[in-house]
């Protein structure tokens, strides 16, 4: 991989700014606000931005980016594609128990639902989110889906999965900026008191999270090789070192056994998900 | 181009959504508001969202844009480079403007000014907007500047310029919510009155908007083809109908005059800004 150690060090930053937001939004909830529980008042509705930050920003970003870490090159492209979906499947069953909070709180309290603008694009977000999730389910792991459509829809899966990222994040600053005008009263929000400043630097990471993993996933030279570029790679490291065709795929096959992968069973297709 | 046709429809999609959001909001405005005037009101205050979706979003979006028209390959690398320049540098002076609005409101009525996460996002926004357009100035319209220079810049120069983009919708769908909140009290926002629903549907068009956008500039196929390859494209031209090597550029540099066209005095580079 061309700058290796710019990777690692953008890849680390994403991480750390990722786990830094949902250290926060968990401060935010139990020391600033009522803490967590299943009652249909306040501590319900914290589920809300808990879980969305958990599951439809930290771990769609890990989710996304996860092709792109050079040490799975070598695993099986299935394996690979098991993990981004796991991931994906996670995410999406914690927004749904994220949706499932907020419209209980909003029933108890009798609060309108789906009046703002933010409850408009999350929920359309939502559903995009599930539509990308099955529509990447049958294209890219039923064996019978053809390549060719495979390669065909492959631009707009990576397109729609980076656009729902963004619009999960500009969502959630939509969010912040309601819960913050709606639960500070004395002091206002334009007192800048503690709590405000806490959650405007929370938003500030989530935006800087939303970079750091646009970046990594964007940047050409640090894309997954395509399989025929591993293939002759293979090949390349075979003839140098005068071993018989195919060997490094079955050597790498039982070496690296531990590290998930298995490179004989390799998935072909010429561009993967994520990619 | 490829899918020609797919391509006009997004860009007529685009351009009529963008197109409709700035009449939306001058409607909003115009018929729900105070209108517009200089005067340290809510009047002065209106400025703020009609040049920030005017300027930082429908003509900062046209700019990205630019260099993926297939009518504008024709024309030397420099003329565009101006073109996509100057759209920026438009939009930047709106935007400045926006901020004057706000925060001369903000002081004349002691509202305190950068409290919110809208004002911290969009600020670093604007700086890194200003940011870009200096650096995009100073490496590609410069003409010392070296190539490699140039080259290496670019994934920076596309990426941010596609964030910042992203940013200002982003911030701009905090800044509706905030509007909302503070400017509806009977009827509520949570009540759905019809300016909520109205400005509910602004923001849906300004993130259709976004989408339209974003698709338009990443769509790998709908690149503007290198100037190595428009070279090899004009050669072949040239060798097909016979003529000596170099007439085809002489001739589309003197007939597509009109056309803004000089390519001639093409401006040579690897890797031109937006492609």
């Amino acid at each position: 991989m061309e700058n290796y150690r710019l990777f690692l060090l953008f890849l680390i930053a994403a991480l750390a700014v990722g786990f830094t937001s949902v250290v926060f939004v968990l401060r935010w909830v139990f020391y600033f606000k009522e803490g967590l529980a299943w009652d249909g008042g306040l501590a319900e509705f914290n589920w809300h931005p808990v879980l969305i930050l958990t599951g439809f920003i930290y771990i769609q970003g890990i989710a996304i980016v996860v092709y792109r870490l050079p040490w799975t090159w070598r695993c099986s492209k299935l394996m690979m594609k098991f993990i981004h979906a796991g991931l994906h499947s996670l995410a999406f069953i914690l927004v749904v128990i994220a949706l499932v909070a907020v419209f209980d709180f909003h029933n108890e309290k009798r609060i309108p639902n789906m009046y703002s603008l933010h409850s408009w694009v999350g929920l359309a977000a939502v559903v995009l989110y599930a539509l990308q999730l099955v529509l990447g389910l049958c294209v890219y792991l039923i064996p019978v889906t053809p390549l060719y459509l495979r390669a065909a829809f492959m631009p707009l899966h990576i397109y729609s999965g980076l656009f729902i990222f963004s619009s999960a994040i500009a969502t959630s600053l939509m969010g912040i900026t309601e819960k913050l005008i709606f639960g500070l009263k004395d002091p206002k929000y334009s007192d800048s008191p503690a709590e405000a400043t806490f959650v405007n630097v929370l938003g500030v990471l989530l935006t800087l999270f939303g970079a750091l993993i646009l970046w990594l996933t964007t940047h050409p030279s640090w894309k997954r090789p395509g399989e025929h570029q591993q293939q002759s790679r293979l090949s390349e490291q075979e003839a140098s070192a005068d071993l018989p065709v195919g060997s490094t795929l079955s050597t790498l096959g039982s070496t690296d056994k531990e590290a998930c992968c298995d490179t004989q069973k390799r998935h072909c297709e010429p561009d993967g998900p994520g990619q």
